[in-house]
């Protein structure tokens, strides 16, 4: 890829991060974010800067999803930041969900109130409504990625949440429900595959509650994570909408019955707050810990330099870079720098890969290596060092995901009453419950120890509800979240 | 690329565009946009949906230029929507130029008035004046892809001028003047041959009068297109932004000199605007004319189908599909319309080159090739078949600038007096004129006869200005514009 690539390293009084992550993971996260150069914090509170280091993965994030939809004949387009405020008032539930975070702008003369997009179901089904006709038509599958501005009040936390952020959203209309239903759960299944691919983030794939489900869904599946806090995080949501908005905003199309139907539709969305997981996930006490797949630069050259082997040390990790061309690489061949100085830089920005290159290693006609989820060195012989950088990126990316698999199994634990609940909760483990799936309950339970139901499944027996004590098959999973 | 695959083609109703192109230009670009399912227009005045058909030429210029600029060491980066209205202030000029055109939210309780972007200098060089701290983070070179609204009060029009668009904006930051202009110069010239290369949109690259110049810049470069009405066009500006915003944002570096110097900037832009530019310059009375090399579907396949010969028919145009791989075609299959109705929907929507496979070319060992950009059909023998489409791609390419380009160099013209410039302006050309680099005399000129400079030169021997009748060497090109 590169040959003495320039880096903007930033400034030069770095210190690394000053707490362990065990110990205070929110300010090992803040410190991360910041002198990884990951984000900043906007002029404008709850808002942040993408800086470069994030976006790239973010850019990784778009290349690999947008192939894998396109396979799936999903098309995309790009629909008006601002939406009449009229447009949400008509599906009322939806409404409901919504209207509190909801930036408007103000009015002009004459023209009605618009309100900044927190999710665009409202304007683009408008648009469905006057594009579909026929069943020819069927199924129409489009995607936009954009911004989106949910104005918060609970306290913002770089990538996780944020005022603003960026996101894909996917919108499609079927013939009929089981269309709908069937693509809310591939894309759900796409979802997890693509995550814990490429960024190492294990997940279960769980069906919302009625409180948690989406404002005007039928149906909602989430993807969820656990974080070394022991706090769940929603890594991103299919929705099975049903007829809902279809009725609303007249998504009609002539079937092949001859008779005029309603669209069954769905949607569904990943954002930035993958970038988020991944840090906290991941990183460790040196600083960032990327998983290969998503890192654009797999492999930094650290040459040690001395006046008089300069020349020739910088020539040898030239022709080691070629070797692994393809595979995103760069020199740190800065003179204003010691190599210990690039160890903490590169540790902390959290290339996998580290590549050492000293005027002995030349002549033994070697090089040391250094993964960075591990900081294992090893030597290796010139010759087999594009095989082996090729073995240790799969083998970092597979240890990173089995090492927070196995956290995350871990983490699982019943209750069967409110005072075992709160206990585990408080232990940072999901909880699997009898609950019945009624808001008003989940409610009191949020209320009382501060937990909502990540996901909920159906039991084959009955057991009692672990707050109403009625008789359920309603399982629920509960655990603190982001 | 593609075998069998569906396409979303809209509603069946389709009747081809009404008007002649020269006949009324602004009905046929409205109905083209419609009917060939570019973008709709918005329930928001002045706002517009991209569509999957144009979004996908957004996303081939994005492709390309991304390459392009990251070759040049620019890193993505993402900077929030909104922007504090004091930032505006600070630049006095920037803000009287942008005051107009701002979209303000509705103030929350105890936070600062904030605007919608409509260029993002302010905001982003408030960062840059905490990441830079010395020589040693100079060049630094940003780009971000993303949306900005400019509230226009004029009339709008798809891709042309709407409230809101997509556009990328590069700002980099240098350790000298030279620097600065270096790459103002590159950019405009790097947009120039990516532009002409792939859109077929011939330009001119030139300077911008004092009255044209961006509010803020020290110096604005401007590439200019001429549309079929005599319009001109422009398509992208990259601009020297001197050490003004620098000096008002605080922009400083500790130089090699040991001293702290403020930067010198540069910024650079493209919009979805190209879009319209190339549907207007290339479209005939047909529709769209995609050039080759922006288009994502370069060939389709209209196979002649009879029942009894259906599967053979489509198995050879499976089988020159798999001769062009690599190539975006597709077969349009569909056995609910016509051929000729097929014919009818590829030439709206503007494909390269139809492909005809009936059963007597199966038995001739032949198809029918139809390019768009002439409608030309000739018959092409199966073992030539691959060559062919190759060669008629790059023709067509060539073909569509070549006619661009002899219009634009026709379309040129010199006036010595007010009288002869308006005529000359009123019959569509390009009007060369001496005339002084003064705002107020430039403004009294355009309200003379609704023309403004596009672009500025300095000529060798003094004139006479054609407004004021003062003595000058300032040379400017006027046209009417879009």
């Amino acid at each position: 890829m590169a040959s003495e690539k320039e880096k903007n390293s930033g400034s030069f009084d770095n210190k690394g991060i000053t707490v362990k992550k065990k110990d205070d993971l929110p300010q090992w996260y803040f410190e991360v974010v910041q002198k990884a150069e990951l984000a900043d914090y906007a002029p404008i509170q709850g808002f942040m800067v993408i800086r470069p280091n994030a976006y790239s993965i973010w850019e990784n994030i778009q290349k690999e999803f947008d192939r894998r939809i396109k396979l799936r004949g999903v098309k995309n387009a790009y629909f008006p930041l601002l939406i009449p405020d009229s447009f949400f008032k008509k599906e009322a539930e939806h409404a409901e969900g919504f209207s509190p975070e909801l930036a408007y702008v103000e009015s002009k003369e004459g023209e009605e109130k618009y309100a900044i997009r927190p999710t665009s179901e409202t304007i683009m089904y408008d648009s469905y409504a006057k594009w579909i006709r026929s069943w020819r038509d069927l199924p129409l599958k489009i995607n936009q990625w954009c911004n989106v501005v949910r104005w918060e009040v609970s306290q913002t936390k770089p990538f996780l949440r944020t005022r603003e952020f960026l996101w894909q959203e996917g919108h499609c209309v079927f013939e009929n429900e089981e269309g709908a239903e069937e693509n809310m759960t591939e894309m759900i299944n796409e979802y997890k595959s693509f995550i814990e691919e490429f960024l190492a983030i294990p997940l279960v794939i769980g069906k919302k509650s009625e409180a948690e489900r989406f404002k005007g869904a039928k149906k909602t599946m989430t993807i969820e994570a656990l974080m070394p806090d022991g706090k769940a995080l929603q890594c991103g949501t299919s929705h099975n909408l049903g007829q809902n908005f279809a009725k609303t905003f007249g998504v009609k199309f002539l079937g092949k019955d001859g008779k005029e139907n309603f669209g069954w539709q769905t949607s569904w969305g990943i954002s930035t707050r993958l970038i988020g997981a991944m840090i906290m996930l991941h990183g460790d006490d040196k600083g960032l810990v990327l998983p290969p797949k998503i890192a654009s630069d797999k492999v930094v050259f650290v040459p040690i330099l001395f006046d008089s082997t300069r020349e020739k040390v910088i020539k040898k990790c030239e022709q080691l870079s070629k070797q692994i061309e393809g595979i995103g690489n760069f020199i740190d061949s800065r003179s204003e720098c010691s190599p210990g100085w690039k160890f903490n830089e590169w540790e902390l920005k959290g290339i996998p890969i580290r590549v050492e290159v000293g005027p002995k290693d030349l002549e033994k006609g070697q090089v040391v290596i250094v993964r960075r989820d591990t900081l294992e060195k090893e030597i290796v012989s010139e010759k087999d060092f594009a095989k082996r950088v090729n073995e240790l990126l799969v083998d970092i990316q597979n240890n990173l995901f089995k090492k927070a698999k196995s956290f995350f199994d871990s983490s699982f634990d019943e209750a069967k009453t409110m005072k075992e609940l709160e206990k585990k909760i408080g232990e940072g483990k999901i909880v699997k419950v009898f609950m019945v799936n009624d808001p008003s309950v989940e409610k009191s339970i949020k209320e009382e120890i501060g937990a909502a139901s990540r996901w909920v499944e159906e039991s084959k027996k009955e057991g009692v509800c672990i707050k109403s004590g009625k008789k359920t098959k309603s399982i629920a999973y509960l655990a603190r979240n982001y």
